[in-house]
Parts: structure tokens; C-alpha cells; sequence
């Protein structure tokens, strides 16, 4: 069978997701995937015998379709480690510990302290204006876009502090430089994400629960029952009147009424189109850019940092490892730190040898918790932007000029084109909960027009 | 024959001029082009029984290569049209005439004046101080390439006017809105091209000259005696130790010890490599938009605005159409004006009904030159973003944030992997010249390495 009503391009939890509201709503789809396994940006890896997730990885507050997904799947969540001590945080040169629950106040100076807050109450503001569903029609959009996130920075915050903070922010947030990103672009992200704080947080946050086990259960139990084709990498699709047809890069095709592409921008900006996608849609995957992530395993005896009244949480200006997290698996004696090298650092990073890559990522843990990070009993890493069929994480963001210029062309189908995935949520975009949201909506956007 | 030294993907100027530089070195070439015709971002049409150029068309002051090609092929140039009058300035809703003497000043109010002046002089200075071979080594790189042009135009001009000549200035160059472009971008190519005054200019400017009965000609006389397959649009391209296999759409491969790749970064990103392009440079190709502009041409009787004394060109704030030229065919009786769409014009104004475009461009032509240019005999629109094998015109521009992360992946070869076109020349980004530049040194780039 070569035929449904709609195929899916990705298995991703977008594409899963569309394909699972399409299949309960009775029309059937087929789910074309390149790779040889489900999940796209969510995968599970093994670490000493325990599981790791080397792509998306948590579930937060407000997080709704996502918990109850796991709920109805038999999974259970457990909360991301927060206990036991303190966020190191590590800026500027200077050094202070944090404790873990939303809204605490770092140990810093009082200026520096007087002009981050001073910052992330008028950033929140600025962010409260943004409607997420629309960027492009705030009234001063054109302003808001003409700038960068760096630009805002520097204008809005005076301690080195202050800025030092909010760069590691977008960077831990995008994956990308302060200069990459539109002012306008972190905002609407920022108001998708409901503000800053839950963005930035574990308790409360949109890091707060991890799935037991691993998060690309959920993928794997989505795919269940569904028509998944894997090692099937599209190369084509073409429409007419009549419908569409998919052709996979053996020369295979499948046909349909419809086909939601649910792959990153800059993948779906790679296929062949028949006819040619406007010129409108194709620049503006030219102008969507993944981000530059690699996440850093290293695994060790017990979690020694606990000791240290450490969570095992950093927050540095120094990289290439600026952001950590404890993923020790929940009732083993092993701890697991994860860091990332995102933006610039990650850039920079992966072009190095092997072992100078592992050196300078344990000498940052080593850094933050002690000369027992430097012996993991196991180091693993993940470059995301190495990735044939992701090629950057976690999403696609917008340089300057993007979204007043093309955002209008992000969610629009082209006839019988649909696109889904994280970047095309409007709530929780980026985050597992938009990718499927964005794939139910997109599914439903279908099922409402065969209706009509 | 489906092997030879070097294969070349593009049969553009720079494609064709690498090509010709092996072919002249004793070495063997195949030029795979996509169309049906050779010149990539030239190309010939006929208006009234009259050449146009529907794409690149200027040669200008220090084009030492372009001329001396128009030269050997036996091609003759002739000047833009800029006599019998002036240029008609246009900005923040105040009109004023111009003579087009390189360095004359326009009649505007004295503080607006000063304020242009005194941005020109600074931006000159900044842009000198740009070394166009590496960008990112600029001691202040990271603060230059963190902003946008249009931050940068909003801080050092005061005036109304001053910021509407630098913004109509950045989307004449780049056909892209001053929100889209890294000032350090903008300074780049200010610097690749001797400065902005030549950039901007027509007499002893970029725009200095055009070749008699169409640039085309230029690629066609260096496609002669070439090796040039037509409608053999490039899908992958393989390497090994031993050499490089580039195969087209229809499964046909060619074979070589080096390749080539002379299409725009955009389109060299969308094909297949293997093994695949390190994460850096894919990164790199999914940050380099192609510009958006689309050149409309009508043509009249006569050309009746020298009657009026001006000369064609005029330069405005209000659009859709911008920037205008008098390309009347030399020694013929009729009038041909071409007009610019370019940037945030072109992407709202190529999705009108074709009757409603072509209404906006007529009457901009009315509002700079009378109700005679309500009519013309024949009116022509050419939209390059709309074109599959190009995708956007002039050229690539960069975002904030990517020439300080991925500057020096821009020209460097991955493996037997070689790239040319105007984008990755140093001297004459963006023009024929720089083309022609770079696809020689490309070649020569091959010949070096085979050398050693």
C-alpha cells in the first residue's frame, strides 16, 4: 500500500502526532521517516546500562498534551534533580551559588543585581506585548525586528553581570549567539513559552520533569499501530487537483490528498517541489537557521557533587560548557552530568580533535564541580548539527528582518502542502509540547478543510 | 565522455571562468548546468526587438577582468545612460534633482546635509577599515557583526533624510532591507567594492558601463569551445581518496579529481553530499539568503524623460519601485526605464495579481517622470527569487552573528569540494568582476594543489 489520505513526511513527534489525530478521526496516513527509527529530535542512548536522552529531554509547566501523552502511553514522569544544594552560577569572574526554586535571587552585587532585574522586568514587558500567533503585527514590530537580541542587550543592561547573564540565556534558550537572533524572534519564543522565568527554569519550569526511562518512549508509543515507513528519506513532492505524491529518494512514491511536512525548516527547504513552492515560502527557509547544540555525557560512580551541596546545575560565562544539568537516572548509584556547548562555543568546538573535545568539556565540569569530574567512567556526546536529517538543534530560529518579512508565509499551507513541528507551534514552540501540538493542529487543519 | 579533470556545477560566470582557467592550463572540464542556457544570474531577453538584460548588467570603475573579457570576445561597452539631465532624489517626502557627477551634492536642507555627510565620512571610515579577505579578524568583529545595518543607521543619523538615502542605499545594493544585513556584512562589501561612493555611483561607478547587445554575451563567448552539458541539473556529489562522482537528477555521473560548485551557497546546500559537508559548512549555507529582487522594464516611443531633464535614474523612499535606470538601447529611437522591486517591496508586492503589479510599477514610473509613463508599448518583469536554479538575486547576504561564526568557512574547500561565484570573491563581491575572480581563482586554487 502506496496510498492514504495524508503522508506524513517525518516521525518525528510532530509528524506522529498529526498522523495519530489524522488515524482517529478515520482517515488513514502513512508516515514516510529517513532515518531507521522514530523520534527525530527525541532519542534514547545508553549510558553504564541506564538510559539517556540525547535530544529532547524535558517536560514543563503548562506542558499539558505532553503529560497527559505519557499518562496515556503507561510512562511516568519524575522531576528533573533539583535537590541537595545549589545552581552554580559563574559569571563575569564571579561566583555564586543559587538556591534552586523560581524567582530566588543569585548572590550578587547590588548593582549588578538592581540591573538584572531591572532587565527582566522590562524584557518581560517588552515580551507580555508579543502575540505569539502573530509577531509581525505588533505596532513596533518593524523595530523590534530591525535589531538583535545582542543590540537589546547592550542598550538595556550596564553590569557586566547583567549582560553576561542574559547572553547565557539566549544561548542556552536558541542554541545560538546573541547576534543571530531578531529582538523580535526572542520575544515571540519568550511569549510562546509563557515568560522568562518558566523558560529559564527546572521547579516550575520548562525543565522540570523528565520522562522515566526516556523521552523517546513517547515517539515509539505514538508510532504504535501507526504506518511507519522508515530508512524512506523523501526527495520530492508533487501536486495537482487531484492530490499529491510523494517520492522517496529509490524512486519510490506514495500518493495522498494531502502531505503535512513535518521536518525542520531548513530540510523541508531542501526538497524538490512540483510545482516550485512560492518564492515567498522558499526564502523564508533560507532564512530559518537551526541552531549549533552538542550535548556532553559523563558518567561517574555516584553523583559527588550532591556532596558539595551542589544540584549539579551551572550557569557559566566560560565555556565551551556554559549550562549543566544532572541526569543521573532516578534509584541507580551512578551520576550523569549533561553539558551543552551551544552558539559560538559549539561552532568553534566541534571542528577540534576527539580527545581536545573531551578535554575541554571535562575541564569545564571539573571547573564547576570538582577534580573528580575529570575521570568519567564513561563520556558520550551528541552534535546535533552533524546530523543528515536535523542538521542543527534545538530549532530553527529567525535572524533580524525575518519575521516582518516572511512570518506570515511560516504556517500557511501551499495547496495541498502542510507544514509541522516545534517551530511552528504557537504554544511551546521548541519544546516536545509543540512539536505536538503543532502536529495535531496541522492534522486538524486538514480534517476541517475535507470537511468544508 | 562523463570524466575529466574537474567537473563544475553552473555554467555562470564564475562556473564558466574556472572552466575556461583549467581548459587554458591544459586541464580538462565538464560544466553541468541546470538550464537550458549558460550565464546564470545574466541572462538576454528582447525587448521591441531590443536586447535587455534581465539580470546582472553593470560594469564598472576597477572591473579590470570584465572589461578585458568584453575585450578578447570581440564585445564593445558602452556608458549608462546618465546624460541630459539629472537624477531625481526622492526622500522623506521631499523631491530634489541631482547632477550625476560622482561626489556632486544633492539640494537638500543644510542639517540634512551635514547629517548625510557626516554619515557617509563615518561609514567610510568604518568600512576601511574592513579587510574583505577576512571580515572576522576586524579587531572589533564581534561588536560589528552583532548589530544590523539598520541599528547602525539609526545611531549615527539624525535626520529623516539621512536615514531614508542609507536605507534606500542598502536595498539597492543588497536587495534586502537594512534590518536583514550585519553591519560588518554591509561593511564587507562596501570594502570588496572600493568604497560606497562607487558602489552607489553610475559615472566612474560600479555602474559605469554595459555591454553592447547584452552582458549574456559574456558567458556565451566563454561557454564556446567549453564543455557544457545543458539541463543536467546537479543532485549529489560523492568524494573518495581517488576522486569525485557528481551525479545529476537523472542518475547520469560524472566523474573527476576535483569538483567545483558555482551555484549560490543556498542552492550548494540543498544538494546531497557524501560523505556529508561538515556540520560548519552546511551551518553556514543555511545562513546565506539570496536577496529578493525583481526588474521590471517598460518601454515607450521615445524616451521622453531627457525631455524633461533627467536622466532616468531616480531614488526614492516610497515604493515598490525604488531605484530606476534608463537602459534605452543605444542608437535606437525608443525608451527604456527598468525599475528595481527589491527587499521587503518585492516580498509583499511579487504575491499580487499580475495586473496589480504591474499598476504599482507604472505608476511609480508616472510619479517620477510624468503621465507619459502611464502607457508603455511593452512592459516586462523578470522576479529572480522565483527562479528555480537561483532563488533570489543579487547575491547572498549574511545575517548578523554569521561572518565572526562561520567567515572562514566561506572559501575553504572540503576535501576535493571547491567553490565559486560572486558571493565568495573578495575583490567585487557581488558583480560579474567578482564572478570572473573568483572562478579563476578557484580553478587556480585546483591547478596549485595538483602542483604540489
Amino acid at each position: 500500500m502506496r496510498d492514504a489520505d495524508v503522508v506524513v513526511v517525518g516521525a518525528g513527534l510532530a509528524g506522529l502526532s498529526a498522523a495519530r489525530t489524522l488515524l482517529d478521526a478515520g482517515r488513514s496516513a502513512i508516515v514516510l521517516e529517513a532515518r531507521d527509527r522514530v523520534g527525530g529530535r527525541t532519542e534514547g542512548d545508553v549510558i553504564d546500562g541506564h538510559p539517556v536522552e540525547l535530544g529532547g529531554t524535558w517536560i514543563g509547566e503548562g506542558h499539558s498534551e505532553m503529560y497527559r501523552l505519557v499518562a496515556d502511553l503507561g510512562l511516568e514522569t519524575f522531576p528533573t534533580w533539583n535537590d541537595a544544594g545549589s545552581l552554580l552560577l559563574d559569571l563575569s569572574g564571579k561566583r555564586s551559588r543559587l538556591a534552586p526554586t523560581k524567582g530566588a535571587t543569585p548572590k550578587l552585587n547590588p548593582i549588578a543585581l538592581a540591573d538584572l532585574a531591572q532587565g527582566l522586568a522590562r524584557y518581560g514587558r517588552l515580551a507580555r506585548s508579543v502575540n505569539p500567533r502573530a509577531p509581525w503585527t505588533h505596532p513596533k514590530a518593524e523595530t523590534l525586528d530591525g535589531q538583535t537580541y545582542e543590540t537589546w542587550v547592550r542598550r538595556n543592561l550596564r553590569t557586566p553581570t547583567g549582560r553576561a547573564y542574559f547572553r547565557v540565556l539566549a544561548e542556552a534558550v536558541y542554541a545560538a549567539d546573541p547576534a543571530d537572533l531578531s529582538l523580535l524572534h526572542t520575544l515571540f519564543y519568550t511569549a510562546s513559552n509563557g515568560d522568562l522565568e518558566t523558560l529559564a527554569s527546572t521547579d516550575r519550569g520548562a525543565q522540570k520533569d523528565r520522562v522515566a526511562g526516556g523521552s523517546v518512549q513517547v515517539a515509539e508509543g505514538l508510532a504504535t499501530g501507526l504506518d511507519v515507513r522508515l530508512n524512506t528519506p523523501v526527495r520530492r513532492i508533487a501536486q495537482d487537483a487531484d492530490g499529491i505524491t510523494v517520492t522517496a529518494g529509490d524512486g519510490t512514491a506514495f500518493t495522498g490528498r494531502h502531505v503535512i511536512v513535518a521536518v525542520p525548516p531548513t530540510l523541508a527547504g531542501r526538497l524538490d517541489y512540483d510545482p516550485l513552492l512560492p518564492a515567498w515560502r522558499d526564502q523564508l527557509t533560507q532564512r530559518a537557521p537551526a541552531g549549533t547544540v552538542v550535548k556532553c555525557f559523563a558518567s561517574y560512580p555516584t553523583p559527588f557533587w550532591r556532596e558539595e551541596d551542589l544540584n549539579g546545575q551551572a550557569v557559566s560565562d566560560t565555556g565551551p560548557v556554559k549550562v549543566t544539568f544532572d541526569v543521573s537516572p532516578p534509584g541507580a548509584e551512578i551520576g550523569v552530568l549533561l553539558g551543552f556547548v551551544e552558539g559560538g562555543d559549539a561552532r568553534r568546538w566541534q571542528r577540534l580533535p576527539d580527545g581536545e573535545r573531551r578535554r575541554q568539556v571535562l575541564d569545564c565540569f571539573t571547573g564547576y564541580f570538582g577534580p573528580a569530574a575529570a575521570t568519567p567512567m564513561t563520556y558520550l556526546e551528541k552534535d546535533w548539527s552533524a546530523e543528515e536529517f536535523t542538521r542543527g538543534c534545538y530549532g530553527a530560529h529567525f535572524a533580524p528582518g525575518t519575521w516582518t518579512s516572511y512570518g506570515p508565509a511560516l504556517r500557511e499551507p501551499i495547496g495541498r502542502i502542510h507544514w509541522a513541528g516545534a517551530e511552528y507551534a504557537v504554544e511551546w514552540s521548541g519544546y516536545m509540547e509543540g512539536a505536538v501540538r503543532s502536529g495535531r493542529h496541522t492534522a486538524g487543519e486538514i480534517l476541517r478543510a475535507a470537511n468544508r
